[in-house]
C-alpha cells in the first residue's frame, strides 16, 4: 500500500477542482472590528476589512464580554482541568447553562465544546435512546447534523429543502410506531433563508414527532430577546430541542442544546461527545454569560443588524450584482464556479483590502459557489459603499456571468 | 410513541446502576491549585482539595499562560469569529500549529476544538481517503477513537489490550493489499499503563501499516521536551500520526494531530469535524503557545510530577490501600462497584473536603470502578498524608473489600 500516493491524490483532487482551501492569516484589532491585519504568505502585513465573519454583532470585542473574561482568568485560571464529570464543572458552566435555559424559555441547557459536536452528539444519542428512531432531515442541513444522523443507528429520510409537502409524504410513509425526529435549521447559513417552522410544528403534532431545531445562525439575532426564530415566531414551546452556538452572535466558541430537563439529563448521561471531553474553558463560559445577558437586553443591536443587511442587499441590487434571495442577515452573492469564486476573493483582498472568503463545495453545492457577506452593526455606510464599488469593478474585470435567481 | 417514557427509562437505567453522574460545582482559586471552592446542592460553599484534575502540572494557573491570555484578549478580543477557512484563522492559530509541529518533531500540526473531535475526525477521515481501510484498535482505546473508527466505513479489528501477539495475528489475517491503521494510546488514562510502542512500530514496518497514537495523557509529561512517550522512547519518526490535547498538561482546551505535511493537508481538506466548526478562540491558542514553550523548557516539572506520583503510590501501598498497577503519573485505586465508589467519593468530599470523582462505567469496565488520583507538583506532602489518612478511614468505615491485582 502506497499511503503517500493516496493522501496526495486526495489533496490533488481538491486542488484540481479549484477548492483547495488557503486560510487567511488574520489578526483582528480589538475595538476596531471589522478591521483586521492580514499577513500574506511572504510575511508582509496589510490592513483589511473583514466582510465574512460570523461575529455578527461584534460581541467578540464588546468590553462587557472581555471584562468578564479577564475577571474569570484572574479568578480561576485557564482551563477547566477535566471533563464535566471529573473536576471540570465550574460555577461558570452552571451559570451559563442556567442563562441559556432562560434565554430559550426551556427547563435546561447542556454545553458542548462546539455547535458541531452538540448536533452530532445529540442526534446520534437520540437514536440510541429512542426505539426504532427515524430521522426526517432537511436536505440542506448542516454537516454536523448530517454526521450525527448518518452515524447513528437510526433510519434516515431526507426531505427536499423547506418542502413541507415532501416532509409530510415521508412522515405518512413511515412506521406509525417508530420514534420520529424532524431535524432542520431556522436560518440556513449559506442561503439566508428560513425553515418553515409553523408548518413543521403542525406536522410534528399530527404525526407525533419530536423537533430538533438548529438555531446557530439565529441565536442572538432574532426574537425580542435574541433567542432565535422560534422565539420570534412564538413557537418555543412546540420545539423540543433547540441547538445553538456561542461562537457566532455571542462572539466566543462552544455549542449547546436547550430542552426539557429530562431530555437534557438523558443526553448528558449517554452522549460520548459530551461525556468524554474536557469542559469548555471557564474563561469562555464567563464571557458567554456576559454576552448573552447583553444581547438579550439590547434589542437595538438586532434592529441595527437587520438594517445593515437590508442596506447592503439594496446597494448590491442597485449595482446589478447577483444577490441571492435571502430573508435574513446573510447576504450571499452568486459566482457559480470555484475558480472564479477564488479569483474574485483574491482580487478583493489584494487590490482592495477587502476580505471575503470564497465559499466552495462541500460547504455549498457545486455550481452555487458564492461570496457570503455578513454585515454587522459595525459595517458603516462608507465601508459598504467601498465594498460595492470594489465588487462591481472585480465583477466587470473578471467577466463573472452567473446570475442569481 | 411515548417519548418521555423512553428518556425517563434511559435516565432510570443509569440511576439503577448507581452511575448517575452528579457534577461537582467547583470554583478553582488561581494561584492556590489544587485548592478549590465547592458549592453544595443547597448553595453553601466549602473549600476542598482537588485530587482528580487533569491539569497535571498546574499550568492552568501558571502566570506565563494567564498573561498570554490577557494579552490576546486585549489585542484581538474574544472569539475567532468563524471556521478556520472563513475568517477564523488568526496568527495565534498559525503560531500554535508551528509550535506543536516543533514539539513533536513533525512537519505539521492541525488544531481541533477538542482532543475528542481530533480523534473522531481524523480516524473517520483516514478511512475516507485510504482504500479498503482496516483499523487495528486496542481494546481499551478512548471513546473518541472508538467513535471515529466505528463511524467510519473502515473494517475494524480489536486487539486485546497491549497484546502485540494478538495484534500480529490480526495483521497476518488481514488482506495484504488493504490500507492498515494501528490505533493505540501511549498512556491509558484510567489504568496508567503504557502502550507497547516499540513492538507496534516493528509490526507496522513488517505489515506496512500506519500508526495512529493518542498521546493526550502523555504530552507535556514525558520525553525530554514533553512531547510524550514516543519522544521518550525515541520513536517519533516511526509514528505516523500523533494525537494530543491542550486540555490536560497544558492547562487549556483543544486538541490536535501532528504528522507529515501531506497527511495534515489531506485531513485538513476532508474532515467535517475540522472544516465545519468555529476555530478555537484566539485566547486559548495564545495561552497554549505560552504553555507549550514553558513546559518544553522546564523538564524539572516532569521530574517533580513523577516524584509526586511515586510518593503517593508508596504511601497508599504502605496504608494497605488497593493501588492498581500503573507505570505512570495516574494513580488508580480499585473499589470494584459503582455504589461503593460513589459512597467513598461522597465521604471524602463531605467529611474531609477531598474531591475525587468516582470513575464508573462507561468510563471503565463494570466491576473495575475506581478512584483515579492525579497528584501534581502542587500536591505537597501534607496534602498527600491527609489524603491517605482519609482514604484509610473511609475504606475501613465503609468496609470496602476489593483488592487490586
Amino acid at each position: 500500500m502506497d499511503y503517500k500516493a493516496h493522501f496526495q491524490a486526495a489533496v490533488d483532487t481538491v486542488k484540481a477542482e479549484g477548492r483547495y482551501r488557503v486560510f487567511a492569516d488574520l489578526r483582528r484589532k480589538r475595538g476596531h472590528f471589522p478591521q483586521a491585519n492580514w499577513r500574506k504568505d511572504g510575511g508582509s502585513d496589510r490592513d483589511v476589512v473583514v466582510w465574512c465573519s460570523n461575529d455578527y454583532l461584534g460581541m467578540g470585542q464588546n468590553p462587557v464580554v472581555l471584562d468578564a473574561m479577564h475577571d474569570a482568568i484572574a479568578e480561576v485560571g485557564a482551563g477547566a482541568g477535566g471533563t464535566r464529570n471529573i473536576a471540570g464543572t465550574t460555577r461558570f458552566h452552571v451559570r451559563l447553562e442556567e442563562e441559556l435555559a432562560d434565554l430559550h424559555h426551556k427547563q435546561s441547557a447542556l454545553l458542548f465544546t462546539s455547535g458541531y459536536i452538540a448536533n452530532e452528539a445529540t442526534l446520534s444519542t437520540l437514536a440510541r435512546i429512542l426505539p426504532n428512531c427515524t430521522f426526517f432531515s432537511d436536505s440542506l442541513n448542516h454537516a454536523s447534523m448530517i454526521e450525527g444522523i448518518r452515524r447513528s443507528k437510526g433510519t434516515k429520510h431526507i426531505w427536499r429543502h423547506n418542502d413541507v409537502e415532501h416532509l409530510e409524504e415521508l412522515l405518512q410513509g413511515a412506521d406509525p410506531d417508530a420514534s420520529k425526529v424532524i431535524a432542520l435549521e431556522s436560518v440556513y447559513s449559506m442561503d439566508g433563508d428560513v425553515g418553515p417552522l409553523h408548518e413543521v410544528c403542525d406536522l410534528a403534532d399530527k404525526y407525533n414527532a419530536l423537533i430538533y431545531l438548529d438555531e446557530v445562525h439565529a441565536v442572538g439575532l432574532y426574537g425580542e430577546r435574541g433567542a432565535g426564530i422560534a422565539e420570534r415566531e412564538g413557537l418555543v414551546d412546540r420545539i423540543h430541542i433547540i441547538n445553538g452556538t456561542l461562537g457566532k452572535a455571542f462572539g466566543l466558541m462552544g455549542g449547546y442544546i436547550a430542552s426539557d430537563s429530562l431530555i437534557v439529563d438523558a443526553i448528558r448521561s449517554y452522549a460520548p461527545g459530551f461525556i468524554f471531553t474536557t469542559a469548555l474553558a471557564p474563561v469562555l463560559a464567563a464571557g458567554a454569560v456576559a454576552s448573552i445577558k447583553y444581547v438579550k437586553n439590547n434589542n437595538g443591536l438586532r434592529v441595527q443588524h437587520q438594517e445593515r443587511a437590508l442596506r447592503l442587499k439594496t446597494l448590491l441590487r442597485e449595482a446589478d450584482l447577483p444577490v441571492m434571495a435571502s430573508d435574513t442577515h446573510v447576504v450571499p452573492l452568486l459566482v457559480g464556479d470555484p475558480v472564479s469564486c477564488k479569483a474574485v476573493s483574491d482580487s478583493l483582498l489584494l487590490d482592495y483590502g477587502i476580505y471575503v472568503q470564497p465559499i466552495n463545495y462541500p460547504t455549498v453545492p457545486k455550481g452555487t459557489e458564492r461570496l457570503r457577506l455578513t454585515p454587522s452593526p459595525l459595517h458603516d455606510d462608507v465601508l459598504m459603499e467601498r465594498l460595492v464599488v470594489a465588487l462591481r469593478e472585480v465583477w466587470d474585470r473578471l467577466g463573472i456571468v452567473a446570475k442569481a435567481a
